[in-house]
């Protein structure tokens, strides 16, 4: 069957989104189709209007309407401490915890050799820069558990070389609310090492 | 934390898409502040395209470009024979098997009393018209197998009088493919009540 040539076309970009197979791709056109027109166009011009608005923070890289972002801006928060993460979503994850109150750095991704990504590819030189500008004092790494997080961590702390600062790296352990059960055995692993005394 | 306000707009937005959660929706967006920006345009204009150039064929009720759409257009296939769907994205499933070269009918949703669709607000009297003008020979209906889609293909029926014309309905059972152990009782049920002599 020969759908129609604009529909074709917005099945395929919908596919291109991540995690939108060639079913949800579809499912979601004839959604467009069938919804009134102005809610099809809202989320067009949403897209727009958030391209447009949204920056990077030119101090922390994260995704902000006004540069300096709030946090980079709010007095409230310590610009002594900074929590590096891979990406600006992270911070939403971190944020809802609400147990800090520290500033952000996003570093934009993982080094990854094998796919050419370099330090230069990240924000690590600029985080260097504004620990040893503003004598932060403690660095958490809030990376994630692969490969590429493991050594973008090791190459931080290499970066830092002598300058003294408390250097910290979230917990791994198990999940609050999951059982012993459903989870991998690195993890348990990990889990026994770091062991808290009751 | 409090996001860019264009950038929470998109997230909502998103997540009024189906099947699109909040998390989803936030992944999608973040994954629209990332792409490069003809990338993201280019999904906004595609939307607004869309809905510009794809009408309802006046004839059908597929989806088109042009009216009437390719399948009523079509002097190959036999409009002798109307299949009838509930959705126009049906017609892709249904001519991805393409075993029917008849025409199709979208009826645009089931009867359902309870949400206060009656058969005005869906394309059944064009149906019949359709099918008496054009002395059909033979109704298939490819409704689905809910209790709004089974008195829907009823209410047809009835409206159809003793006008004659071979009515059939898909045949319910295992899925090609699938095993006994996978299916539902309900299914199988049927199965075994619509079973063939080999």
């Amino acid at each position: 069957m020969r759908i129609p040539e604009s529909l074709e076309e917005l099945v395929n970009t919908f596919s291109q989104l991540p995690g939108i197979g060639k079913k949800s791709a579809r499912r979601l056109s004839f959604h467009i189709l069938t919804t009134p027109k102005e809610k099809a166009e809202a989320l067009a011009y949403s897209i727009i209007n958030a391209r447009e608005k949204i920056k990077e923070c030119s101090v922390c890289y994260n995704f902000t309407e006004n540069d300096p972002c709030e946090f980079c801006e709010n007095p409230g928060r310590n610009e002594k401490l900074i929590c590096v993460v891979e990406k600006a979503s992270d911070i939403i994850s971190f944020e809802a915890s609400g147990v800090f109150k520290g500033q952000y750095h996003v570093l934009g991704g993982y080094l990854s050799p094998l796919d050419g990504v370099g330090p230069n590819d990240l924000h690590i030189y600029q985080l260097i820069n504004r620990i040893k500008k503003n004598e932060v004092e403690e660095l958490i790494l809030a990376l994630g558990t692969s490969a590429d997080a493991e050594s973008t961590a090791m190459f931080i702390d290499k970066a830092l070389g002598d300058f003294e600062i408390r250097k910290t790296r979230l917990a791994r352990g198990i999940p609050v609310g999951s059982d012993l059960e459903f989870v991998d055995e690195l993890t348990v692993l990990r889990a026994f090492e770091n062991r808290i005394d009751l």
